[in-house]
């Protein structure tokens, strides 16, 4: 496989800075193992290492269902030339489509976790839920991160942040300033 | 004041993109009502309307007892311009220094908390603490955002995302895709 190890400690600065990403889950239905992915902008960093990552995924939701009962799935963070897929993955439903096949996104097996992958993406995070005690409440999970990856093939990807109705900001040039702050 | 109404609808169209934000606090000590301001990268929407929005304060921060003790507080968010003051606040701890004489931030009173609105940011959220269950395990506070302000004079502002160590993306090319997601 392209993408390569990420060193935990540093998934905070993927994550930290907002971009969507997509999630995915993988649940026996009927049998079968059935994978499905998601658009989702609604996270934060909770914590630096372990990483813990907090979210809110609306019971609306198809993949709120196969979160809740496998407790595990992958975040993964899509450049900017996947814009068409996200928005088509946030307009479409797991219930009735196989979003990787009719977007063209390629599910690879994660490393500890059920939930694939997605080759497209510059990075993908295999997460568990630790925590639900906010789910019944606020639809919220929080997730720790157990092996996130990095594909070295896509060299400064810019992120996608939504700002509602299908607009997003692209990442645009860097600063770099003088800091004493992770 | 030159601060307009913002519809709290709208809200996390603002928070929803992962920009870096100020937030402060205002508490009393030694009599006097006491402002203090804080860099935070860690928060996320939890809910449209009312809005409400998950962050993590840590414990090490100056704001964290003042906004567990006062349960209010301002989200400002601050564009690209600000990134140099942004960032000495980060690197600033308000048990030593009056962060806003020292950066040249300048407090306006807010209508509903004690805690100031920001002048030189492009909106300002007042906020109400609603829920700390997850506050001892995680640092973490629900928000309800009670009252939001824009500044009509600065128009398309540009926010900065943090990709840690005082690394930034700025806010570039806008893409607007035709999508049914709010």
């Amino acid at each position: 496989m392209a993408m390569r190890d990420l060193a935990l400690a540093k998934v905070y600065q993927l994550l930290e800075p907002g971009p969507v990403v997509l999630l995915t889950t993988s649940r026996k239905t009927k049998g079968q193992d059935r994978a499905n992915v998601m658009t989702m902008s609604w996270h934060m960093m909770v914590e630096f290492e372990p990483p813990l990552v907090a979210c809110i995924v609306s019971g609306a939701n198809h993949s709120f269902a196969a979160l809740r009962a496998t407790k595990e799935c992958v975040i993964a963070i899509p450049a900017a030339k996947l814009a068409q897929k996200v928005v088509k993955v946030g307009n479409a439903t797991g219930a009735e489509t196989d979003k990787f096949a009719a977007f063209g996104l390629t599910p690879l097996p994660a490393e500890q976790v059920a939930a694939p992958l997605i080759a497209e993406c510059f990075a993908n995070l295999e997460c568990r839920v630790v925590d639900t005690r906010l789910t019944n409440r606020y639809n919220m999970f929080i997730l720790e991160v157990v092996k996130a990856w990095r594909d070295p093939r896509q060299k400064n990807p810019r992120s996608l942040h939504h700002q509602g109705y299908g607009r997003f900001a692209v990442d645009g040039r860097i600063l770099k300033l003088a800091s004493k702050m992770r």
